[in-house]
């Protein structure tokens, strides 16, 4: 088929009215599925079930170092625990700290604690008249809003194919003092998929930022997500990096097993550089005794080491990979040609990224709404939910079954069409 | 034997030389035992291993509503830990959030929503100059070091055996706006075992504070943990009575499972109104997607309802009783009559609070050390560990197996005797 931007007036009409008819028939079918959030699907869920078998009655549940878990204790959590998350994320034991269950609360906790008590002896942040974070657009929406509830200024910096602008970051935070953190998922991105090159990496590594309490929250939470045994992104560990350049203490990293065994009921970590790790205890010490050592000993039962984890993460792979590929071969067939979106085929991650014309993504959204499909919000993926060429969606194959997400992406595609064509015409008209 | 008091120095000295040759005895014994903490015995943890068996990988983690606790979502709690929980608490499910493995990072994730964002829409507390709380005092360690934490001042009240002053709490909060809020152990207080009387419950719910955002912070931590099947204090529910007083909106309610399954590995609740709530839940979105909920499914099936809890606390009664028992023993034995110290006697609860001659506590829980028996440390018991009198000492009986209890307050007993004699002695020579 030809582009839509260059089929007569009389071809665009003939095109949306069998465009309708279509969206009728799906209409017709009552859908009620949902492609809005980056949720593991039940048969993913069900890879973990062993985790309810490795611990019962008759277990020792104490560590190698004595510690028994059921009782009070052990801030930075357990060193098994710290053992193999350090594995998971590429850093030393001694740098990890495990957390309760979810890393986004973690990453709330780093910020509220910045924001009362300052980084490293800085000012507080609530004490300073303006706070500013770099949002690499598309992202992360619940990233978004954390920073959004502190009331810190978020500032948009574009995605390349290679991650964020780096011209652009390294520019304002060296030139703007009030800019204290960037938002970053470095590997398969929330929404598209990306994964930062080296020389990002290297680059990041190397910020020089005016604000001597300046953090890059490196949120690496598909660390682990490849679909491909084959074709994997890689990236350079970032704490590591920093290191080597002399910037030891410039970044948190997070992650957490979330998206491994169970969504909520997992371990989250940080690592981070031992003078930020110093800083942190201090004030987690008065935040609680511990976390659920119970549940780190759990995971460390079940994978017993990386290798476990890596075996677990192929049968995750071999869930999700059909699911992305429908997708993407739906989108292929549907609008190859037409010229009204580009989207993103990732090696890894929860999500695929479709740029719509500009002025589409709304309405996109709205009409797969109308008709029993749910999308993450047009917008999300920019800070405030404001997505100024509103052409931003993010597509989340996971959950759905392989059936509902046929329907589910034929009929996205199907809106892309009918949103695009009567754009199109009505520009033709104007 | 007569009051120390009433010995003449002859007398004294002694009695001093032969307390010093029974301490040398305890010396040579090489102790390690640690009467410092509030953490239940391996005993009381084995109680609760069939929690480890409920739940495998042959369960239904689904809950009754079809939520499946295994992914994400439930920010406030499954609604069957609600239920169990809100029995547990007293108060309806609905005024319920479930939380993760600690009540202590509830209060103080509590007391930092305040600081950052205020409470139902007043000043966040970082912007004001002076923030008070009130702190009962002898009190808990781990409440006043959140306060502290935060830069918000302590005010000493004196607890009476019903409770805090009552006329001093309802003066400083009507009289000073800076006034904050409060910190209570209402039942079997931490760490005198003292329950407020209805009168001290109900004047609670009576205050007028001159501050909108004043709350009482109600840690409801001993609520289920009586020690006596036929001897129980009995509390005045505080939500209800601030509501049939008017003032629904004045407390936030804590507890946790932390002293009724494993400490760290238990779930946490708030308990509060529908004001509070919605208030909470606006900013708790932001800091997670919830919490863990097959833990929450994995309590719930464990005790099935109150009923189940209730007998499982009976348990911990039996195992805690003869401990307490033996300390007060102890106490009796060797101290009565000496006039130089008095010691409360709980009905439930983790501590027993002994009141030293005034500027002998450090001295005690010093020499107790040097013979190898660890004390909570003195001081703690007041706000910035500094206790004016120097006289209060809390013991933790609950730990340490019955035969090294009874070694333990055997010195502790010595180790009272030894500086109160040496402080009288000292006096008389003066």
């Amino acid at each position: 088929m030809k582009p839509y931007a260059e089929m007569s007036k009389d071809e665009l009409a003939a095109e949306i009215s069998l465009l309708k008819k279509e969206y009728r028939r799906f209409q017709n079918m009552e859908l009620h599925l949902d492609m809005s959030r980056g949720k593991p699907c039940q048969e993913q869920l069900d890879l973990s079930m062993g985790l309810m078998d490795v611990l019962d009655s008759s277990s020792d549940l104490t560590c190698e170092d004595g510690t028994d878990c059921r009782n009070y204790g052990q801030l930075t959590g357990i060193e098994e625990a710290r053992e193999l998350i350090g594995d998971m994320m590429e850093n030393n034991h001694k740098d990890i700290i495990i957390y309760g269950n979810s890393s986004l609360n973690v990453m709330y906790d780093t910020v509220s604690r910045a924001f009362t008590h300052g980084i490293m002896g800085s000012t507080p942040w609530c004490k300073l008249d303006k706070v500013k974070f770099l949002c690499p657009v598309p992202g992360y929406d619940r990233h978004f809003a954390i920073t959004e509830y502190f009331g810190i200024e978020m500032i948009p910096v574009p995605m390349t194919s290679t991650g964020p602008q780096m011209d652009l970051v390294e520019k304002l935070v060296a030139e703007d003092e009030a800019i204290k953190g960037i938002w970053c998922v470095p590997k398969y991105s929330n929404p598209q998929g990306i994964s930062y090159s080296d020389e990002t990496v290297r680059r990041f590594a190397r910020l020089e930022p005016a604000a001597p309490d300046f953090r890059i929250f490196w949120d690496n939470a598909y660390g682990m997500h490849h679909l491909y045994d084959d074709k994997q992104d890689y990236l350079i560990e970032i704490l590591a990096e920093c290191k080597r350049a002399g910037n030891p203490d410039l970044v948190y990293k997070f992650a957490s097993t979330s998206k491994i065994t169970f969504p909520g009921s997992g371990i989250a970590a940080l690592a981070t550089s031992p003078n930020n790790m110093e800083d942190i205890r201090n004030q987690l010490r008065n935040q609680t005794i511990g976390h659920d050592k119970v549940n780190q000993l759990r995971h460390v039962r079940f994978f017993k080491d990386i290798h476990g984890m890596v075996e677990h993460m192929r049968k995750h792979a071999d869930l999700l990979r059909p699911k992305f590929e429908m997708v993407e071969k739906t989108l292929d067939e549907q609008l190859t040609g037409l010229q009204i979106g580009t989207w993103t085929k990732p090696l890894g991650g929860y999500f695929i990224h479709f740029e719509s014309l500009p002025g589409c993504a709304k309405s996109i959204v709205g009409r797969a709404k109308k008709a029993g499909v749910i999308m993450t919000g047009a917008g999300a993926t920019w800070p405030y939910g404001k997505d100024p060429n509103d052409n931003s969606i993010r597509i989340a194959p996971t959950y759905p079954s392989e059936q509902d997400l046929a329907l589910a992406s034929s009929l996205f595609a199907l809106c892309v069409k009918l949103v695009s064509a009567e754009k199109i015409y009505a520009e033709k008209e104007a």
